[in-house]
């Protein structure tokens, strides 16, 4: 019984055409691509949702450097991107990271994520953008240590801190937020930031500093934290004042937060035998944006070349260049005659289709 | 008097520093990366209008191949870019095309145009797509010697036809819409097709049915157009019949249009000294898409390299790179630091300002 479900489990493998890691804008454009070719596509990214950094970081800010949009928001650019391939019926696997890349006998791959979702295709393309972000975490030596034990660089579940002592630190958007947000959960919030300057929305700020006047947020500025302190969970945190440099402050404390921003990583993809130049991968941009590894292809902000620009509009390009090699590359002895969608129009693998308007041939007797 | 006019004539001069031949899309979005990089463009375009074939051949056809635009009409995408490059102000020289490309003694180029116009640059940029449009000519050896002499290619002026005798070749669209159209201004129009079948629109292929049926348009199938007469001007065609080869019919007539449609032609710039295969202009793609005249570069569907894919979206791309490029030929001393729209905003040339809104610094005390 055990041996048959674990059979069951191996054998759960997610098989398509190309694995594309990273759903962001080039890595969602890839499966457009790929599905004129009739290429099937599947999605591996580390956060919870499409869309990389327009969705997660700035999904309200505009862009203005999307050819045919004088301005569009990040957010708006992924949902439309997002209609635009779902004709093509890309698979997803989200909040999980590409962990390990295997070359099989067979010249195709398996990537295993970090929760063991294994993927198997003959072509990867890694459309990774600035790696996987991850939290900048403050250089405080122990904090290790504590790491969830009492200390966490994101807020998933705000209920986890009902009732609690918190300390959050930082200056920007997210320790404003979450400071408001928590000022009505948790026992005491006190926020604590190098400066008197916070830099964030304005109406943020305001709400920081009324919330501190009324005494709902305890506002502890110039000032860090510089130590931690508990057994085997946190029990407080040492904060040293700008104006008593020798005088440490012991602040008794449930919870340590500090939300100083997400920093990109390339992670385990840096392990995978690729040359990596400068925190980016090498390819071959004079032909198809292939790696040194035969079959891996790098595309938008995470690969280099000469002359690279780490725009949108770049990776779209390396997009629809790679998938013709990698159509080559799955099926060698087929010739591609590249149909114009504007003549051809889209058939989708959903049975969906969409066509410019037929002239009609008629005869006049 | 006429000397001064002469030298006032010759110092008119357009400028800038960019000429870019073609106004199409690849042309049009040029003008933006290079604002961007603070540089000035001037489009050259044998057309009336800007927006190249997606303006003259499919305004109202969908693309569905645009990042971002699950449909868009090419019309739309036009009038998208214009937009999108209004900030950068750049000049137009329609109408007219680039004939002759001259490089000067300081390094830089003049283009002159069929009208003479002239244009400096340091940089020249062909995004000229499958070249210039010119009508398909039916293959009768002596319609050379009736050119604009009562045969025309194309229908610029409908009054000229006014209560005269026309003759219009052709089976598709632009043959259907021009005989309903002169039907109502001309005298006669004589409508003549190799077949019984029409290719376009149902409405208008009904439609001369219709006007056929009445005796306004006078439709003659299984025929076409074999020899012209005329002594100074056209004044009789002669067309064949396809079941009486042997008994031509001399039918008088003031005016002879074959719409045929059009066929690109790369026209004169195939005789600028680039680099030529398949019709096309090989640039450097692993590097900046400069031709083999440095300060020349080709990008969009005129331009050939390894693996090349004539698609819009290739060239915006290579606008992009090929901007960055220019700017370095033009500020050989200067370090150009890329900075993205979303973070920088955009700074017109006409005073304009757009950018995303700002985050504030505010102090609490």
């Amino acid at each position: 019984m055990l041996l048959s479900f674990q059979l069951q489990m191996e054998s759960r493998m997610i098989k398509t055409d190309i694995i594309i890691i990273g759903a962001g804008p080039t890595g969602l454009f890839t499966v457009f691509e790929a599905g004129l070719l009739k290429l099937n596509c599947h999605l591996i990214d580390a956060l919870p949702q499409p869309g990389g950094q327009c969705s997660e970081i700035y999904p309200k800010k505009p862009i203005y450097d999307i050819p045919g949009f004088p301005e569009v928001l990040a957010g708006d650019l992924v949902k439309n991107l997002m209609e635009q391939i779902k004709p093509f019926s890309p698979g997803f696997t989200l909040g999980e990271r590409a962990e390990t890349l295997d070359a099989q006998e067979d010249g195709s791959f398996i990537v295993t994520t970090s929760k063991g979702t294994k993927h198997k295709a003959p072509v990867v393309v890694i459309a990774g953008g600035l790696g996987s972000f991850e939290p900048r975490k403050p250089p405080i030596p122990v904090i290790g240590n504590y790491e969830d034990k009492g200390v966490a660089y994101i807020i998933r579940d705000p209920e986890v801190y009902r009732d609690k002592n918190v300390v959050i630190a930082g200056g920007g958007d997210s320790a404003l937020d979450w400071s408001i947000y928590l000022a009505d959960i948790a026992k005491e919030v006190s926020l604590i930031h190098r400066r008197k300057d916070f830099r964030g929305a304005l109406d943020s700020v305001d709400k920081v500093e009324e919330l501190s006047k009324i005494g709902k947020i305890n506002l502890i500025t110039e000032a860090e934290v510089v130590d931690l302190k508990g057994e085997d969970h946190l029990e407080a945190v040492v904060i040293r004042h700008k104006d008593q440099v020798s005088d440490e402050e012991v602040k008794p404390t449930d919870h340590f937060i500090p939300l100083f921003g997400l920093s990109p990583k390339l992670g385990p993809i840096g392990d995978w035998g690729l040359e990596i130049e400068k925190n980016a991968i090498k390819v071959d941009n004079a032909y198809d944006y292939q790696t040194n590894i035969p079959g891996v292809y790098a595309i938008g902000d995470v690969n280099t070349y000469p002359g690279k620009l780490k725009l949108i509009l770049c990776g779209f390009h390396e997009a629809a260049i790679m998938c013709q090699s990698a159509y080559q590359r799955i099926f060698p002895d087929k010739k591609y005659v590249m149909k114009y969608t504007t003549v051809s129009g889209i058939s989708g693998f959903d049975g969906s289709r969409k066509e410019a308007k037929r002239e009609v041939v008629k005869s006049i007797n």
